[in-house]
């Protein structure tokens, strides 16, 4: 039965029902957290061969002969290169390897477009600068945004991507520069961009001529089924319209080996890298060359990588569940949230219907379970109808997430019920 | 006797013979690189063991049991931030860990000053932003300023460190905002700021209340002989003024470890510390512990560093003394040249003093040998008397620095004798 459909009398009675579950958690003193997209353990346990790849003289030259462990190839090494192209499907030429942060190379990227412009005048020279955020979202996107002073457009994303029409009625404004986009397994939602969407994406033509899309695409394999969701490729989708340049993407493996240990990159029309090789050029000699050789060696081709990103899922799949499943059991007949049931990626989001997501942040907090900072999910940290809650289920261990996902249930329903009586 | 007081039927003879040899020499197809500081494979092949510090899953924890392959710490682990306040005389509070390198450190943090500012309004935002150049001096750091349209000022860099009278007087230019230093055998003239010239830096008191010296102490522990250059600690010296905000240092491992592999650090006050912390945040999530830890398992500590130092030197320092005794045998008697005899770091900074450095560098290429590009030592590649030259003796083998060495004296010869007559 749902709360909304409950007399007061019997909220009442569950509320104290719920209130003593409540104070006997409390008294567990747990402290668990699901607040950060961060891989368990046992999953950086399946890339520990990577720190085994280069130990000996020989192993430090690429396969083209160059040692790895001196100055030089600014752009990465050709077999580190090649993967990222294939991952990406584009070309080696338009991939620029990176080093252990994709974050770091946007945070770079944005700081070049103010600082130095994306073929015209630098942003900061500019009159404003808007940025279109899809929302919910990434709260690091935000957050290189709000250290510039980029002016922040939130815009719903919806169940197969952006919202085309809004998107195309706030580009006339040529103050909006940009966009940041998750396009597959989005962080939160967990969805994917539909190929429509995408090719909208491409056909888009913003007033501002040093538009930019940042396409960060963390997610591009990292599937939990067997048959997962499909993206299609933007710099395909770009041709027809001859909209190369307007997008910028980004990946690493942060997820994939090591967070904070692994390898990013960049990939780009010919305009963008020349761009971006002109200041990285200045900015650095070059990025750590012995990360990328080992990479590439434990990853010799893509399939290397499927069959590695498969023993990923079959870690953290049985965790998205036991979230799922509580939800089920525990919401869905009361009708108290939405939440998403993503093929992929790192976060579920949820949605309540009748609390303040705010207070259910307190609640749990309260019980010693740390959720990603409410709010954190849209510009400025500011969820209009507060509401979402983000849930990133791989860092506890199976026994933690279950608990933890009680709490969490039982918080929402407490929750609810203050706000309904 | 000296070029200048031979007749010209002399030189001319002179001239003949040097060029049949010239001739000779360019038969012999030679492709040799003197051009940038970068270590031979020997000199690597001293830090392979780094790379075996961190094979198995107990590898992987810092000191306080951080996993160094997960998100995390910011600043650096506890055991790398140690290290190199130990390196720098400084307190493990004042330093943050960077990627691999201290190059990309600086650009960002003069980007930062930019975009962001140093306290007061950006940079990029005031009327004029300049820069002082200590010249001879590194031509990545003229190219960040080159790159941001920073307006360099070139100031003649005495033996003992820079001419303080100059610097003084550019000071009272409230749009002069900083200096770059490379203070302890400064590339490329190897020479070492004395403890009188770090004072006097120190109490400066600069029209801008936003100065900044970049002071890049690239070459700290990076002696040649067993009685080294002392440079006076820049942060002990400026607490007698309390201008520790004035200077922010870099130093990194890519000279000690793997140029490119090695890790890198800044040096600040507090305050500075907290403003560039206030960047990072933002910029990444965390720079690669799994380098941080290799290398601080590597070097427990300074003894340690020290002693691989030791190693460093008794293979570079012969490759010093071969392009010193060319110099001495070939140039000295004819005084063609001034050259510097230097300590510790990676340069020799040689000044021709009858003819054009560039037709030297012409000549050299012309046999082969690959010089740094001449010019390059001075801001916008403008060597105003066209008379320095940077060598960089520890790349070639033993047997191709004498060929090399012998082949620049030559060419100074010849491009001293169609200077005179």
């Amino acid at each position: 039965m749902q709360f909304t459909a409950m007399g007061r009398d019997e909220l009442v009675d569950l509320y104290n029902s719920l209130k003593a579950e409540y104070e006997q958690i409390k008294s567990e003193n747990l402290c668990l957290d699901m607040s950060r997209g961060k891989p368990a353990a046992d999953q950086l346990d399946l890339s520990m061969d990577i720190l085994k790849q280069i130990i000996g003289v020989y192993d430090c030259k690429t396969e083209n002969g160059f040692d790895c462990r001196n100055y030089g190839l600014l752009d990465g090494i050709p077999e580190c290169k090649r993967l990222f192209a294939d991952m990406l499907e584009v070309e080696p030429k338009n991939v620029i390897i990176g080093g252990t942060s994709s974050l770091a190379l946007m945070f770079d990227y944005i700081t070049q477009c103010m600082l130095t412009g994306a073929g015209l005048m630098p942003w900061g020279k500019q009159s404003a600068v808007k940025f279109i955020c899809n929302v919910p979202g990434y709260d690091r996107h935000f957050a290189i945004c709000e250290h510039y002073g980029i002016k922040m457009i939130n815009v719903p994303l919806l169940d197969d991507g952006p919202d085309i029409d809004k998107i195309t009625e706030l580009i006339k404004d040529p103050t909006v520069k940009g966009m940041f986009c998750v396009p597959k397994y989005s962080n939160p939602t967990g969805i994917t961009y539909s190929d429509e969407k995408v090719r909208a994406l491409a056909a888009l033509k913003p007033s501002a001529k040093d538009f930019r899309v940042i396409w960060d695409n963390a997610y591009a394999i990292h599937d939990l089924y067997s048959e997962p969701d499909r993206l299609l490729n933007i710099f395909e989708a770009c041709k027809e319209f001859g909209t190369e340049d307007n997008f910028v993407e980004f990946t690493s493996t942060a997820k994939i080996s090591f967070p904070g240990g692994g390898v990013s990159c960049i990939a780009a029309s010919d305009n963008n890298i020349r761009m971006i090789m002109s200041r990285l050029k200045t900015q650095t000699i070059c990025y750590d060359k012995l990360n990328q050789l080992r990479h590439a060696k434990f990853f010799p081709d893509m399939d290397a990588v499927k069959l590695h990103m498969k023993k990923h899922a079959a870690i953290i799949r049985p965790k998205f569940e036991i979230v799922l499943e509580a939800f089920e059991n525990e919401l869905a007949e009361y009708d108290l949230a939405d939440w998403t049931k993503p093929n992929g990626g790192y976060f579920i989001s949820l949605d309540v219907k009748h609390c303040s997501a705010k207070r259910v942040g307190e609640l749990c907090k309260s019980l010693g379970v740390t959720l990603t900072t409410v709010g954190a999910t849209y510009p400025y940290g500011k969820d209009p109808d507060d509401r979402n809650i983000r849930i990133a289920p791989t860092f506890p261990t199976v026994s933690e997430l279950k608990k933890a996902s009680e709490v969490l249930c039982l918080c929402i329903k407490l929750a609810s019920i203050e706000n309904l009586v």
